[in-house]
């Protein structure tokens, strides 16, 4: 056979069930397929192919899965940093969001999101926002893969301005999108329990359940919002979300801060999953989410960044040196959340809780070819005694130069082939121009 | 006047006391000081100069600086992670040292530190090890500004087998290199109060006075340290140092994880300068220093990346990103830590706590130019709303471009110039080899 494309000579990081490593790796691609990856180390000759990318002293390995984001918010990107949450959001990021975010904006705040999550080795992720249709104009042109949801609130919305349409808003835009390309799978986003009511939490997930798919929905964030559910209902918020029947394996539970132990037995038993987003708590000064735990009572993880007002990146190599340290020194055990199980969460465990696990988030040979290729020739990345340690602790989101998505090339030596990034660049200053003056 | 080297057109932070920032700065450089510092917007010509550079772009600030680490120790990055402290400790990096640690490896290792820092934005570090002379020749030659203290330990050590030659070895060190370059200052370092004895303490805090050196010491780095101190003195291990009389001015304390709030007013009243390594504390799970509360009460702090043992990069961009976020979430408070606080102890407030503010930390005029220019066209810098948001916490390393240290070009657009970067990877990808064959 001869394929489409074959990668040569690198450390192939296969994320793979076994965490199998092959030092001298060889990957073919066919139709976007990966068809084999194997050690290549006694082979005769290099598989035939139209292209051969020779990785030599590379690190090659799954593209990160970016589990929770919102995607146009990267125009608010530093905006109001070193706030209190309230205000945060009443003072700054509603009024902005209010003022600035149309179908125009959100494109081109998606398609800067893109371009920065596929220049930092990002191939996947998973978004809830506003004007969703629009996000997922920007990011099919991207090439980037991703779960799209339409968000769900019971508030005046940008694009939604009466919320009692959010439903069959939200029902018309998956329907829409349904199947209207491989790399794109639309997603209902319910804002939150206490931004959307019992009626309108059961009726999103019965829409996402019709066409199987992801429900998402941000639950215990913030301490106050854990109180509130303990005062008014005697149930902590994962628990009131029980009640009203909308856990099970197709729901992403984003951030889960404040859970506690019956909580986690919950969630397990309704085979839930849960987007991890250590930054955002952090600068939100929200809480540090009980992640080993969850992890040892064998709840699917993924990582996500959050949205650009509370992170202010979309770079998920910055996300697990976090992840592994702030868990370390969390739980005073520097055994916690190795560098081998936050690698595994940053891509087949991400890619696990948004659905797309038998599509991407490890290389595998039947798996579609999501990949990077990391270069180490650079002093932070010497001596290598483990790829796993340098990718986690010292890799940074520049060290990915080339990236490919269902087997398409989408940034090569460190240029992006399918967008215009001056463009993109100008575009996104221009509006930040307007939004500094306007705020 | 003709000045060497004028830059114009960036966005200048200059982290003086009234931390101002001039959008279209010029900044005049001659003899390798900084002779004016000024908004530029208003000029009719450019200064004559030898060299111009037009940052436009670009954000200009002062160099960061590292006020902990320990240069060789490069050679074990990675080599030992997610272990417990004592097993991290004395199954790997003692034997590590034992075994690979001599006159060669060190200057290797150095080179190697060198390249890192000055390519992610470090002009200014403070150095404690062994075979520091060997170190000194290493650093010398990078042209990186530094602090180098002499290691004492009451331990046969790399260079000083037999511990009772220990302070006058340092004493040594320290007059052979006292005045031989105006980048290189020496100092004493002593390990720890619980690695040497009263007498070494004060012997050695005698020496560094006699030429009004900094004298650096590691202590309440663990829990473990505080409770034996309490239980074996009734004192904290800052109450020990104190009572020993070895706490003053010239007195850098690095780590104090482990200090309680009479610990906190005992330093300010001796005036100690204290060195935080976030990440260093994150990933051994020794806790978290309570920083936030040191600077209110008006303590000196700089930020440190410790070595890369148990770090493991000397990228202080990625420090300033988890000193900001680890302590809003640890004090429940997102207003903590801003990032213009951060900022400033990245660099004037490091350059203080290392005896070197009246030379570098800031750009005004009268110091030494030590100055890094940031691209600012990535998509993870754009839009730019407040210069010292992006700094903080999107920056990264490699968005440096070019470094100045006392007015001479270290690294130009990416490249270094003043060190062989090929070689200083190969050597010490051979080191590496070794290290991991004789583990």
């Amino acid at each position: 056979m001869k394929f489409d494309i074959v990668i040569t000579n690198g450390t192939v990081v296969t994320c793979n069930k076994d965490f199998e490593i092959f030092e001298n790796g060889i990957i073919c691609i066919k139709d976007g397929d990966l068809v084999k990856i194997e050690d290549g180390s006694g082979l005769q000759s290099i598989p035939e192919a139209d292209k051969i990318i020779d990785a030599k002293g590379s690190i090659v390995m799954p593209g990160l899965v970016n589990t929770h984001t919102h995607l146009p918010m990267t125009l608010f990107r530093g905006l109001a940093d070193d706030l209190p949450l309230q205000e945060w959001l009443e003072e700054h990021i509603f009024p902005a969001e209010a003022k600035h975010i149309n179908k125009e904006s959100v494109k081109i705040g998606t398609r800067l999101a893109c371009a920065e999550m596929i220049m930092s080795g990002t191939t996947a992720c998973c978004d809830g926002y506003f004007l969703e249709k629009d996000v997922a104009e920007a990011v099919f042109a991207s090439g980037i893969r991703a779960v799209l949801g339409q968000g769900v609130i019971d508030f005046p919305a940008p694009g939604v301005p009466d919320p009692s349409e959010n439903i069959n808003h939200a029902e018309a835009y998956a329907s829409t999108l349904l199947n209207t390309s491989p790399l794109i799978t639309p997603s209902i986003f319910c804002h939150s329990p206490y931004t959307c009511s019992p009626e309108t939490l059961k009726k999103a997930k019965a829409a996402a359940d019709s066409n199987q798919l992801v429900f998402q929905i941000h639950v215990a964030e913030t301490k106050h919002e854990y109180e509130n559910f303990q005062s008014e209902h005697h149930l902590t918020p994962v628990q009131y979300l029980d009640s009203l029947g909308i856990l099970d394996k197709n729901t992403l539970l984003v951030h889960c801060v404040w859970v506690d132990d019956k909580d986690i037995e919950i969630m397990l038993k309704q085979g839930v999953n849960v987007s991890h987003n250590p930054e955002s708590n952090m600068k939100l000064a929200s809480g540090i989410a009980p992640v080993s735990k969850m992890l040892s009572a064998g709840i699917p993880v993924g990582l996500g960044t959050d949205g650009c007002a509370s992170n202010n990146t979309l770079d998920l190599f910055r996300t697990m040196d976090i992840t592994a340290k702030l868990h370390k020194v969390d739980m005073s055990d520097p055994t916690v959340m190795s560098a081998i199980q936050v690698l595994k969460i940053a891509t087949i465990g991400g890619a696990k809780v948004i659905g797309l696990d038998m599509v991407t988030g490890s290389l595998e040979a039947g798996k579609k070819a999501d990949l990077i290729i990391i270069k180490t020739d650079q002093p932070h990345m010497v001596p290598m005694y483990h790829p796993a340690s340098h990718l986690v602790y010292t890799a940074q989101g520049s060290d990915v130069y080339t990236s490919m998505i269902n087997g398409r090339i989408v940034l090569e030596d460190g240029k992006l082939l399918c967008m215009d990034l001056e463009e993109i660049l100008e575009d996104s200053r221009a509006i930040g121009k307007v939004i500094a003056n306007g705020k």
